[in-house]
């Protein structure tokens, strides 16, 4: 087989792994813990389907649903960091750029260097469409939990003010979906499942 | 809200029942079988990484993506049909088509109208980002299958003139992708993956 094409091939089944990395945020019919390509497959879609409401003009919106697919693959070696745990970010920084490292070399370097620029965008937020696709990222498991009765707050006592700071991306990004956000938190709280 | 966001976040929401519906493919270490999302997902990320082998040129890949995306949303009614399996390919389609209405006009019109339009390209493989897209739905349950040592071939008794026969659309769609799908499949053989 050519040397590209196996690489490629090499990098596809390497990302099948990311099926089996598991999060804190519940399926909505709350039979089980979501996986990181769960989430990401519907961040992905997210982004197709909400991106009227980016205040900002001209997001590339293929590059904001890459992104997305992509954005989690470094759990593969660092795994999953709970956005409400004890984590250390400065750890969780190093271990995820090592995986983005040995991970995104394993395709040729031109799809490499690629995808380690939109996975630093990401991490960043330093493009619209990295901020488009961030802020998504966020809203996601808010539904999850707004739908699950506050399934992975309740479980962790988390608190509405730590969800708001964590949303607070979506407030620059459309004033439409902050309100919307807003709206589920303060809802969680009056309806407890989310501390106040 | 809004009425139109309500119509989106309901549809995000729906949509989350994807995630339980399950495929005859195992994941590639062997511990479960995978769902649609899991497939769904490592489908657009095949599209973006296996573009270059298009035959075809004017490729929009963003569409090829979003049809990757949606195009097992169906099955959340009329669930997964195995493409070896004894499913009456008819009543298949009428399943289908019955769920797609539902499905897609959940979203503000224009959306499920946009999605499916290319539900339905997808389905008849009627454009070249649908030819692309479809070759590589093909593709990527061999790869599952050739990397479990063709765990569901085997279980199915699967034989080489069907896996043949499923993945012809990858002749017109790539010279090169065409050359790997038989190696695959004739390696299998010789290995005692698949019957001959």
């Amino acid at each position: 087989m050519d040397e590209r094409l196996k690489k490629q091939i090499d990098f596809i089944v390497e990302i099948d792994k990311l099926k089996n990395v598991f999060r804190q945020s519940y399926l909505i019919n709350d039979s089980r813990k979501e996986n990181s390509v769960e989430h990401s497959w519907h961040l992905a879609l997210m982004v197709v389907i909400l991106s009227e409401y980016a205040d900002m003009k001209n997001i590339d919106i293929l590059r904001a649903v890459k992104m997305s697919l992509i954005h989690d693959i470094v759990e593969i070696d660092a795994g999953d960091s709970f956005a409400y745990g004890e984590t250390s970010w400065k750890e969780k920084i190093e271990r995820e750029r090592s995986a983005a490292k040995r991970l995104f070399n394993i395709l040729p370097s031109d799809q490499a260097i690629e995808l380690k620029i939109l996975w630093e965008e990401f991490e960043n937020m330093s493009t619209p469409e990295a901020k488009f696709a961030a802020s998504l990222d966020r809203l996601q498991p808010l539904l999850q939990n707004y739908f699950t009765q506050g399934k992975t707050w309740r479980e962790h006592g988390v608190t509405r003010d730590k969800v708001i700071k964590r949303n607070v991306p979506l407030k620059d990004f459309s004033a439409e979906l902050w309100e919307l956000a807003v709206f589920l938190i303060d809802d969680s709280v009056k309806k407890g499942y989310l501390n106040k």
